[in-house]
């Protein structure tokens, strides 16, 4: 089942997983992660010992671990949530990074083949984006296909991508309203296309299945604060995504989604989703119109910069609709504080 | 083969047919066809007879029957150029078009299944498009699928679609260098998808399999002056493919690609579109920047008032790229007189 595919960028990426229970998921995916590094961010009871199955190769962090790291700059990565997940974006030292979470599975194709999600994500990552205007046959640069009639020879030379964000066969990512109304929905559709998100369009980026460019976007890759002792959960990731969208706009860089599936095995509840979700579902109708409208200055020339003129428009902008987004917005300047002091510029 | 699906919209719409010879690729449509009036515009020599086989309920104009109807407004349409077909969409008295190429045939599914192209468009053209963010399970409105979480609620009704444009099965829509670079290249990849283009973005769109709502968007389906006496072809489609993006999005309304999928025998001449392309290969690269920038003012209302504005724009900003564009501006507005001449308001 392993092929040399599993192995490409094998010593440039590493696997994100968060986690409050042992790893038995692994063995599932064992022909392809195997040859790769793992860093488990342990959430929850710092106490617990977490099993990770025979033969892999991975570094453990548990709560006290990222305090001890962090120090005080420890406030910024959230606790009992999967948010925490960011912690090791940090602490990676590869150029990619691929995450997934702990009750996703292999899917199989139409033809009952089992996917490598992590090579189609490689493939993805490797090859440009073309967010500058929309290619009819999806993907140009994916075999069998290319750029139509009336594509701009201008702009096929893309961009590079910086993130590739991958689809979930069974349990579709719905929140806890439509949760609620189609408990039964799954998600049997395989849609073989990747494409790139035209610049200018924001859309939902799902944590389940992902994988970007350290050195491109890493250091926006925050998870936000969630869980533990905030009035939110389930948006880290959507925080995560509309803040990256808008940089990749401003630097010029791609986010493609589609391929590669996983199979999500279980839906999680959809009340104590309803109960994490509940401001969201109120705040997002004011965030995404901020989020539409924030441009970045022309003196934004690094991810860094990008990322904390952000959080001066959040804390200006959003803070008005609630002091949570005040405290993430400081979140998000110390995110940025202690990315830079694991990740020192070379 | 045809099913109750088939006779959707029976008395709402009309299928569009350019063509220079005998209709004998509609033996193949009958099933799905039949049901449906035709408005064949035979371009070229108007003394050739056109053979349509028995059965078909049609009418057909040739460029004679054009001169009478329009007098010296017949200058905007084409000849010898398929771009005449949207003189059909000008005579039509239904709410919905489908404009389909002689060279498109009835294409399968995986499972082998007739594709009945026409009834997916009205799927398509019925239920709503969602330009503002973006879905990642693609259109949320189909069987199966939903938006998924992180999509604002107040989003979630989305707008009424104009557009639906599909796709080709074998024959893939490439320019002339890219046909003779990859002569052999046929499209195999079915991708069992429809998604809404996000505001904002540009496409190419392709006249080949296309279907649009006359009443929303019909007066700015203008496909241009092409082929005889002019210096360019083959951007007929892409033209108005430009035009009612920049309208549609200033409206309100949304544009949907994907399937269905038409199985498209024949790659034309290569070196002969070579010719026809050449100087809108130069010219995109300075139409594409000058679309992607133009905007409309906020009277324009109507798809009448935002076409005459944009032929202004065409004039002003695009003339001074060549004199072509000012007469293509002029033949806009004679395009929009004659459209409400035919469509006098009810």
């Amino acid at each position: 089942m392993a092929t040399s595919e599993t192995h490409l960028l094998k010593d440039e990426l590493d696997i994100v997983i968060p986690t409050i229970r042992n790893l038995d998921f692994l063995e599932m995916w064992r022909p392809f992660f195997e040859p790769y590094h793992l860093i488990i961010v342990q959430d929850g009871d710092p106490s617990k010992t977490i099993k990770v199955p025979d033969g892999f190769d991975y570094e453990l962090y548990n709560r006290n671990d990222i305090n001890k790291i962090l120090g005080p700059k420890a406030s910024c990565i959230s606790f009992k949530d999967s948010a925490c997940r960011c912690f090791g974006y940090m602490v990676s030292k590869k150029k990619y990074i691929f995450t997934i979470d702990d009750d996703c599975f292999v899917a199989k194709d139409p033809s009952g083949k089992e996917i490598n999600a992590l090579a189609q994500h490689i493939k993805n990552l490797l090859c440009p984006s073309t967010p500058n205007f929309f290619n009819t046959l999806y993907d140009p640069f994916r075999e069998g296909a290319d750029f139509v009639r009336g594509y701009p020879f201008s702009l096929r030379e893309g961009v590079p991508t910086a993130v590739s964000h991958g689809l979930w066969m069974n349990i579709p990512d719905y929140d806890a309203p439509t949760q609620l109304v189609k408990p039964c929905e799954r998600n049997t559709r395989y849609v073989d296309a990747v494409l790139t998100i035209p610049k200018g369009t924001l859309f939902p980026m799902c944590g389940m299945n992902l994988a970007f460019d350290r050195d491109l976007i890493g250091a926006a890759m925050y998870f936000g604060l969630m869980g533990d002792g905030q009035p939110i959960g389930r948006y880290d990731d959507m925080w995560a995504g509309w803040c990256i969208k808008i940089i990749c706009d401003h630097l010029g860089l791609g986010v493609k989604t589609g391929l590669p599936y996983i199979w999500h095995s279980k839906a999680s509840n959809p009340f104590v989703n309803l109960k994490k979700e509940y401001h969201g579902i109120f705040w997002q109708e004011e965030i995404i119109p901020f989020f539409q409208a924030a441009t970045l200055s022309k003196d934004c020339t690094t991810v860094q910069k990008c990322y904390v003129e952000l959080s001066k428009q959040v804390r200006e902008k959003l803070g008005k609709i609630d002091p949570y987004f005040v405290k993430l917005a400081d979140a998000m300047v110390t995110w940025i504080e202690a990315w830079d002091e694991l990740n020192p510029k070379k």
